[in-house]
């Protein structure tokens, strides 16, 4: 390993992975750690589940969100893919001297108003300031609990073969909103993110009993590119139908400006389900009556096979899909 | 209130009170949140008990501690107090692109051995990384959970008259030990921090179920002044026996040195209780068995009053203990 920390250790890649794997997985091994999902399965009274997520992007204000949206959004994601109920967070700020009271205070409305919508309860929190220079403005954690209703069967976040893969609605939506917005690249009208609290998506689902999710994920840095790759084991294949991935037209027309491909691109409002086949039309039927369902489409499937996950295009050709490397977009959220 | 952030907004006095009264709590009013106790105590299957905390200390590592270290216990601590057995913790990582390798790997190592000596687990974390001079070197977010053993009894959190207040160790030490450290003052041999984490130590509390505990607070940021000034009710007062309070002869002997008032330094292994009169020795007796609660002392009392703390000397005169102003020594934790 490398003996200084580089951008690449802050993405979702494989610079990232290895960061986990060889410093803080050995350092903290426990069963709770260990699977590395994005939310911890506690033993309570009952199950409860907990997250944490730093924030730090920039800028702090952009079209469809800000930091304060991410924040809340980012966390409850977390909790909603493991099955949990999104229930409480925490709200840690790490605050440079000399932020305007206002811009502090736009971005607490915005944490407040994202969970109110999100339907959890900022329950504790602690801010520390720090010198000027010392730190960019403001950096945010949020930690989350959530809680598993009587009943929810906890998906084993393993892919089976014969699942489908099923995305609740447009890819890259985000990354290239805080792209646009950073770089000033001039995309008119601006590009929204797609940041969203999407708790009440996937209870929508569980309200049908008859309705399994092997696996969901939210595909945040590395896209969803990564999260396929990190899907996959070394038994199956996932295959992506190309052109059937949904993308909002300004966000594929920049992409494809930029040469960047949208599978990589960073989302906070969308989530990644493997289903088994029986109950792929019912999820996506439950997914699409939601306000950030309707874009949904299964997009694939996975099959057996050896660890590879490809993309097939409507002329049959396949294209390797890999684990993005280093860091494309610094401070994404 | 001001337009902009200052140091004294981080800190445990006035300034962070009305930071949290105008800001925070108007955003995020909820019935968790409002009792502002270090710990948010949740429904879950039974109930549960989550807190969160930044660090951002200088030096990163002092005698005694380090930022590691201190993340675990000031985050256990605050489980602690609430009443819960700590559980759980996140840790969330803010790193500046270019950090040492080795130095990561010595903090890590660092949580890790603290949160084993806790009895806590490290069950979920996440790593940002900056551009360099986007952050100093490393910040570090905990977020904690803990449970309730069936059968006790939840702390008010309220003190009453007759209550007597007890120390678990001597104060001060924390921030002697960070100002020693960060500013070469040259104290030899240096003064140690007595960062610890404290479950066990209130745990003992509670091995005999006749002891009862109104009110816990570990006084980390503001010192044992800004806890007990926060204790203090309309119609309660405060009396410290000046002269009781624990202090460690180096620490008492920096403090002096430079004119600071031991009452006003930050501490992060040590606790404060009001108990009713009753309890006072057998909570006394369970602490002073413990690592560490040896220097544990009873070290004043509660009346009925009109919201003073003061301190008696023993020669009878009386001096007015009040809240911090500002930022005493920033970034101590």
């Amino acid at each position: 390993m490398e003996s200084k920390i580089t951008l690449a250790h802050g993405s979702g890649g494989e610079k990232y992975r290895e960061l986990v794997q060889e410093i803080f997985l050995p350092a903290y091994s426990n069963e709770y750690l260990s699977p590395l999902t994005d939310s911890a399965i506690l033993e309570g009274g009952g199950k409860i589940a907990m997250t944490t997520d730093s924030y730090v992007v920039r800028p702090l204000f952009f079209p469809g969100g800000d930091i304060g949206s991410l924040a809340v959004s980012g966390t409850v994601n977390d909790l909603a893919v493991s099955g949990a109920l999104p229930k409480y967070i925490s709200v840690g700020m790490i605050l440079e001297a000399g932020l305007e009271m206002d811009v502090l205070k736009r971005i607490v409305d915005s944490i407040s108003n994202t969970a109110e919508k999100a339907g959890v309860k900022v329950v504790t929190g602690d801010t520390k300031v720090v010198e000027s220079k010392s730190a960019d403005e403001i950096f945010i954690n949020t930690a989350g609990v959530g809680i598993f209703p009587s009943g929810r069967i906890i998906p084993t976040q393993k892919i089976e073969a014969g699942d489908r893969i099923i995305i609740s609605g447009c890819m890259a939506s985000h990354g290239m909103a805080v792209m646009n917005a950073r770089n000033n690249l001039g995309f008119s009208p601006p590009i929204e993110s797609d940041a969203a609290p999407l708790g009440k998506l996937v209870d929508a689902i569980f309200m049908n009993e008859n309705n399994i999710i092997h696996a969901m994920r939210d595909p945040t840095r590395g896209g969803v590119a990564a999260t396929l790759c990190e899907w996959v084991t070394s038994t199956t294949d996932i295959i992506i139908y190309q052109g059937s991935v949904p993308v909002r037209p300004d966000v594929a027309a920049a992409c494809r400006l930029l040469g960047l491909d949208p599978l990589h691109i960073a989302n906070e409002g969308i989530i990644l389900f493997s289903v088994p086949e029986k109950c792929a039309d019912s999820v996506l039927a439950a997914l699409r009556k939601e306000e950030y369902g309707k874009d949904s489409a299964i997009i694939g499937e996975v099959r057996e096979g050896r660890g590879t996950v490809s993309a097939v295009t409507d002329f049959g050709s396949k294209i390797r899909i890999t684990m993005p490397n280093g860091e494309l977009l610094p401070r994404i959220c």
